[in-house]
């Protein structure tokens, strides 16, 4: 069947321990707490609500965005769609800010280059060492992938780089023959929005993705943007909107 | 990595609902009860304590064998593996008996005719009509599929000739980059082992496949079995095996 319009639904993950520690988390592999599964549900009744039937899902590699997607795909009954988990679509790697909050590495680095790591285009956090434990070479999830093309932090341009091509290249294609899920985090979702929308690196900062809100788009036959929505009312886009700008 | 050896675990989903009332089930998507959900875990560490870590993981379409692998992978903390559903893993398709109790189906049919239905290989159960509501033309999870593909009730020789060209075209091939594992069901699990282990039509009326206990494979690089064990005590695996020749 021939579709003129597809519909791309974006869904970041639901509260992680460490989002509540107000902790930068990246490709830390931190859970869901109960709330952030409760908000899980949550997306997946607006899902059902709103009668969009994924027909295929795509999750980062990192629990917090798997466990979400289980959630919503049991609320629409729908646990046996295809899905495939990809580590491009995980978060932006934070280099050596992983792990520690934003209070703390604002005294250590200044209020201002914390800003611009969180929410700059181009500025990159400083890289983990090689032989740190935290780098994804040694983590088996990513066995088989070529070690010089695993990050050690990540500016929001490289984790575009690494996401735009998966996009082109796995997701679009698959919109053709329904709508589809794609859970995944803050920064994964901010670089796939600036290609969606043509947001410039300026207009970025200013752009924040609330956790566990879908973000439904509607493209045309090309991809592009006719239009988007939450789907929450005004006050609850607005709270979730706050909250994702306080966290980083 | 060349390896001669290839490791190859079954599993069968955890108890389900209508596991516990003794009713026939087939392609009906009945949901684990929360013993199952614990079986299923408990699946999980003994995989873990044999130290067996899958690289791919495959599920029927149904949601007690969904539901069951998520929780092994939860187990294994290797919820990001590459996961596969296919309705080639169903289990068989009980046809009208789908829904009904064991002793209600022999009360109607004789216990004789009931039991060549649930140990024979070639006995067909009756049919469900084109119209019935359980036909799986009218199931949203095989849309796309042709609808003369789907069946109406299957004997246990149909289910075969479904499963092992997906275990040759789909599975095999992915066993050569480490164990592979397969959660599905009595009889879609029954049919495959027929095939690795050359058991004929008579001999498989004996050979059940208990709940939630995973069953290893150590295979040749022909796919031939070099052993089989199943990652229990002798007493489990007694247990386990009486329940599964009790229930249908």
């Amino acid at each position: 069947m021939y579709r003129s319009e597809r519909t791309l639904v974006f869904l970041r993950h639901g509260e992680s321990v460490w989002n509540r520690e107000n902790r930068f988390t990246g490709w830390a592999d931190v859970p869901l707490t109960a709330t952030g599964t409760q908000q899980a549900r949550r997306a997946g009744e607006r899902l059902l609500a709103a009668q969009i039937a994924p027909v295929a899902a795509y999750a980062s590699m990192l629990k917090r965005a798997i466990h979400t997607l289980r959630e919503v795909l049991d609320q629409l009954d729908r646990p046996w769609l295809p899905t495939r988990f990809a580590l491009e679509l995980n978060e932006r790697h934070y280099g050596a800010l992983q792990g520690k909050d934003k209070a703390e590495t604002e005294r250590r680095y200044g209020v201002e280059q914390t800003a611009a790591w969180r929410r700059g285009f181009a500025e990159t956090p400083p890289l983990i060492a090689p032989d740190d434990p935290r780098n994804p070479r040694f983590d088996r999830r990513y066995a088989g992938v070529p070690e010089d093309s695993l990050p050690r932090g990540e500016s929001l341009q490289a984790t575009l780089r690494r996401v735009v091509p998966y996009w082109e290249r796995v997701i679009a294609p698959v919109l053709e023959t329904g709508p589809v899920l794609v859970v995944a985090h803050g920064n994964s979702l901010r670089a796939l929005a600036m290609h969606l929308e043509g947001i410039g690196p300026e207009a970025i900062r200013e752009r924040n993705i609330p956790t566990a809100i879908p973000l439904v788009y509607r493209l045309d036959s090309a991809l592009g943007v006719r239009n988007r929505r939450y789907l929450a009312d005004d006050e609850e886009l607005a709270a979730g909107l706050e909250r994702a700008e306080q966290r980083p």
